[in-house]
């Protein structure tokens, strides 16, 4: 029930205090940033400076300073004394920057993923925010999208498992504690499959799918009771999900029961003209104010057309006051009725450093999100004492925060000074660690710096190589179509292999790259990620063993950029592919290239290693798999423990597998433990093609594994 | 209105012999190939051979004197002395090799189509056989895909015309006429769009698309009265088409009244269970029947389960009653209870060499089929007297027939002997014309043999550069992740280039390539594809200019395998490319590679010249645009005009342009032609969301021009 109050304050509303409140604008239309000259901005909208004294929302309007300024000035200017809600895009940390969200999920720990966001959520809360655009929660299947390093990657049920996770994070259990905010998850729905991996291209796919692999995260947010979900740029059944009626008020109000607040993306009601589905701005208002999108995002169609479309008989006045409603209650749950300003605080907000805790925590998480994807010859850990070659455009650069890395106060630790914590510096030579621009974009010819950082090194005890992409390249905007290193990186590190040197490869990128090309050269290859602030102490701890590397990929990664899209849980075929047979033609495969990615999702070594036994499917009472995991190395390490499902005949073609359980254990040295996933219904069930959740009875195959390529299987009937 | 016979055929018969009507074989299951043990085959399928005498069709079991002796045979055997029906897989030319269908489909020329048809008709029918599977009319959007060859390519307009060319080519007016054979329409829907190009993989689109895109063809097929439509082997939202019932009944039979015969591709209806559709073949049979799919093919669950499925009252009787009924029709429009050898002729089948009529309508068809791509500096036409330096894999080679060639009795005629009827042999100096192998998989370095050409060739007037990629990476099975030449060759072509002389590349494919690396090196540049019997000649008229050539691409070519797909016809986003911009980086568009292809669908040169000028739409009473198209050249060419409309705005977003029509002119040196087209309200349709096709009155941007990168636009407004 709607509380009185706030149904006084919609009823004292005029029309247009209503279409403000549902109208959300930069920060700059305040004066807040004086750079920018105003006169332009309110013409291009076509509003009147006045308006502003209703606006609801500012978006990335951040600074505990100009938060409580700003909402001061707008308490004294309003006539109802409505506050301002400030949102903003903290995608991963707000002052200690965190790993890149791809990074973190390859976590596969919960609990680093709720640490995750509940940092964010301190520091962004002393920053006046009240809201932040994430967790993004899109799908993913192709690396060629830059905003991959966005998401959790490319499994509908690890996506969903994060996503909750963060929500609870940011929002605790009462939005009104302190250090909360908001989350808003993104974005709905399925932005992360633009057709071509080319940001903001088209999206289709049958609704099947949709359901099968891209609502479930969205959902797992709204389950955890997340404050607001934002409409994606794309089209979904060619409607732009801005003014997709079927996906904002269909599935997310009525089927799944949401009522927080919806918002545009950037522009996004504005884009239904260039995307053909509306006419004029007055079209586009009247779709998305009917598709029940209720914040305007930097264009200006409510407030200018929405008194029109009501008067017009176009528009049901209860569209507007259902959202005006809603954002209302946004900003009563997160307290700001009785304190505006929430919790910013200069003080925190200003201080010279981030956090001991926070920077230790972001140290932790880090470690948590690297992958160890080979180490052959012992290659890691490196030992104290060793003469280590340093070599590569990332080796000493700072620019490993990641894309989205908001005020970028404090530089990042760089890999060189984390090993110098670690190890004399006189132990540290490097070569070729030159700042990322020619190395990075191979247009010069580097054929006389690789020599001579082949002289410099080729008496040391192991090589590190620190290579990567521009993480410019990476995040919004950021598709590419070669996702190979470059040339001069490539060709560094296989002349560094003609040393006869353990060759260490760490990767530095915000997407799955191609690493085939330098695999064989590398005896050891680290994915690196983009870490954020405390990447080099955090990379450090991994590459000397003081933290035993336990990230799993959360995304596949190709042979080569034409092999995408490749991801583990595809639809099974009628001409399945039979390893044992390599040489048949007509099977689902190419000529020249496996079928598998090189490296698959769920993929990542320790230092530990794992043995699997006595795998065992009892499906007397209820239905429980189990599987012995015995720690056969020397050291402590964790290992993730994966249940992967295939339904073997069903009324619709079912995945080949799919993920519906992990548990990530800890063992100590020769360590055994028992590890048991009870099969729920819940896990067999699925959309079938009457678009209905459905348990058919019949045959299934159980797997359990250390990945989504190696596990033990049974099949099992369960009726 | 069923004729008599029939129905007391079907009257008359017993269920399993029903059963066999419906089951087709292929012909060693007769005793007819003996290198085939027939035990295990009968063993594997679970039938006894008695049952071949009731079996209704036999696949690919042809030539004229096998088919006669079989179908004597059979005739004898059976009870009711029902006629087997002989169906075959003639893709291009039965005897006669003929251009492959991605190149006759980039003649634009409609009656080329017709008669490419007419020829592989012709000669099949003497051969034997009843029916082709062909047209093959799935649209493609990705190079990766080996099937691409046996397309016309990307564009749902092209295709529907040069699908219903050809249906009228093969069947003619009435299926009885001498010379004349059924067609069968597949793949049965969206077969071209498996994800990743890997042949038999998962096809998933929304509706709207499949309506918009996919379907348009095979409707084109119905419509101009193919006898037969196969099913595909892909699902359709998640069910595979060979028991897809909202497919095979709803679309195909109810929507667009479909009288004629539904089979099943090779095994497909016996690949439900791998799919994971069926459990087992019981319910393979049952879901196939039940879905409308009248023949199966290669598997035989029609026969070892139907019986017990009607018994079961899973089945209604009539199901496979009307299944017989239609295949027993096609068998009497095919006039076999009356002849059943039909056109079945050993002496024509067995002539020692296709007919001169054919190869000259072979090498005709060849011409209209290349493409040029480039032509820099007058490289083409080739003048009589020069020197002419021929070089590369494909320079004296014959193995240009394309996948899908049947019998191969004949040779193809090489380029060198192509050439060689053109101008004296003293002339033409060859180099590194090796076969095939290395040089197209580049597995040996080729150094010495690449300068040794440079030597040779190194005072010729003008070099010719014959690559391209192996046929048998191309068709059926043929997919692939790298369509690169093979570095020998890009290395080969670079090195030619340094003598300084101009360097015409002429590609052999069966598919685009990724012609970007070589496209510098090239003054001209010809997509050849592969031709066929007459290849060598067809290139050697257009070489010399004794052909003008007139091919239009029918599919994009990308500027490297991360650009797919790249298609024209792609919806409309919300933030679109500007090229005024380039360095904006919030619209679609990737870093590192246009958005654009390397070459556009429609695009081809012409060694005429031609002037596009007086636009005009006029929207008085009908609209109609108009043109003026001028050859300013001093000699006669063919141009293909090319009309594209996009619909400004939209209850659903659309495509940036369609073709929806084109003419194709012939102009003497300098001369002028007005082109006009009407444009009709069909033009302006399409299925809106509630998956009916609307006309909505609104703005029209109407385009015409020569090729869908380069026209005039007008916006105007039609209610």
């Amino acid at each position: 029930m709607t509380k009185p109050f706030i149904q006084d304050l919609v009823n004292d509303m005029t029309l247009e205090e209503k279409l403000a409140q549902l109208t959300q604008l930069g920060p700059h239309y305040w004066g807040l940033d004086d750079t920018v000259d105003l006169t332009g901005p309110f013409k291009e909208l076509n509003i009147k400076p006045q308006v502003m004294e209703n606006i609801g929302s500012v978006l990335n309007g951040i600074g505990a300073r100009n938060v409580i300024d700003l909402q001061t000035r707008h308490l004294q200017a309003s006539r109802q004394k409505i506050p301002l809600l400030f949102m903003a895009d903290v995608i991963h940390g707000y002052r200690t920057i965190l790993p890149i969200p791809l990074a973190i999920g390859c976590s596969f720990d919960m609990e680093a993923c709720e640490r995750f966001a509940e940092i964010a959520a301190k520091e962004s809360a002393a920053a006046g925010i009240h809201l932040t655009f994430s967790p993004m929660t899109d799908l993913v299947r192709d690396p060629r999208w830059g905003r991959v390093m966005e998401t959790s990657g490319e499994d509908p049920y690890l996506n969903a498992r994060v996503t909750e996770s963060m929500v609870r994070g940011y929002q605790g259990k009462d939005l009104k504690e302190k250090g909360r905010i908001a989350a808003c998850v993104k974005h709905f729905a399925g932005y992360g499959a633009p057709e071509g991996g080319r940001e903001y291209n088209t999206v289709d796919m049958s609704l099947g799918v949709l359901r099968e692999f891209y609502l479930p995260a969205y959902k797992a947010a709204v389950d955890a009771g997340v404050a607001m979900v934002m409409a994606a740029f794309n089209t979904i059944d060619r409607i732009p999900a801005s003014g997709n009626s079927k996906l904002l008020r269909g599935i997310l109000r009525e089927e799944w029961g949401f009522n927080g607040v919806t918002i545009a993306d950037f522009n996004s009601v504005n884009e239904l003209i260039p995307h053909g589905a509306a006419e004029d701005g007055r079209e586009a208002a009247e779709k998305s104010l009917a598709a029940g999108l209720d914040i305007e995002m930097m264009s200006t169609h409510y407030l200018n057309y929405g008194a029109g479309l009501v008067e017009e008989g176009k528009l049901d006045i209860s569209l507007i006051d259902e959202a005006v409603v809603r954002v209302l209650e946004l900003k009563d749950a997160l307290g700001l009725f009785d304190n505006p300003f929430k919790d910013a605080d200069p003080l925190v907000d200003e201080a010279p450093t981030p956090s001991v805790e926070n920077l230790q925590a972001a140290r932790e998480l880090g470690t948590s999100s690297v992958v160890l994807l080979k180490n052959d010859n012992n290659a890691l850990p490196l030992k104290h004492g060793m003469k280590i070659g340093l070599a590569g455009p990332f080796a000493t650069s700072i620019h490993v925060l990641g894309g989205w890395s908001g005020t970028e106060k404090d530089p990042a630790v760089s890999l060189y000074n984390g090993i110098s914590q670690k190890t004399s510096a006189a132990d540290i030579i490097t070569a070729m660690t030159g700042e990322l621009g020619s190395m990075l974009e191979g247009v010069f010819d580097v054929e006389d710096e690789i020599e001579e950082a082949f002289q410099r090194l080729k008496d040391c005890d192991v090589i590190l190589a620190a290579v990567g992409e521009n993480q410019q390249d990476t995040g919004e905007g950021g598709s590419k179509t070669n996702l190979r290193l470059s040339t001069n990186q490539e060709k560094l590190i296989w002349r560094l292999k003609d040393t006869g040197k353990k060759i260490v490869t760490i990767v530095f990128s915000g997407r799955p790259l191609e690493l085939k090309p330098i695999l064989e050269a590398s005896d050891a290859l680290l994915q690196a990620w983009f870490l954020g602030t405390e990447s080099g102490n955090s990379l450090a701890d991994v590459l000397f063993g003081d933290y035993n590397p336990s990230g799993r990929l959360s995304m596949s990664f190709p042979y080569s950029v034409g092999q995408i899209p490749v991801y583990y849980n595809a639809y099974q075929t009628g001409r399945p592919y039979d390893p044992l047979y390599p040489n048949v033609r007509y099977v689902t495969r190419y000529l020249d290239c496996p079928n598998d990615p090189l490296f698959c999702f769920g993929y990542g070594l320790s230092y530990s290693s794992f043995d699997y036994s006595n795998f065992n499917v009892d499906a007397a009472d209820q239905v429980v798999a189990s599987i012995e995991v015995e720690n056969t190395s020397d050291i402590a390490g964790k290992e993730t423990v994966q249940l992967y499902i295939h339904d073997v005949s069903a009324s619709v073609v079912r995945p080949v597998k799919e993920l519906k359980a992990f548990q990530q254990i800890t063992l100590a040295a020769h360590e055994k433990q028992v590890v048991s996933f009870e099969i729920t219904r819940e896990m067999l069930m699925f959309y079938g093609k009457d678009d209905q959740l459905v348990f058919e009875p019949g045959e299934f195959d159980i797997m359990i594994g250390r990945n989504s390529g190696d596990h033990f299987t049974q099949r099992i009937w369960i009726g």
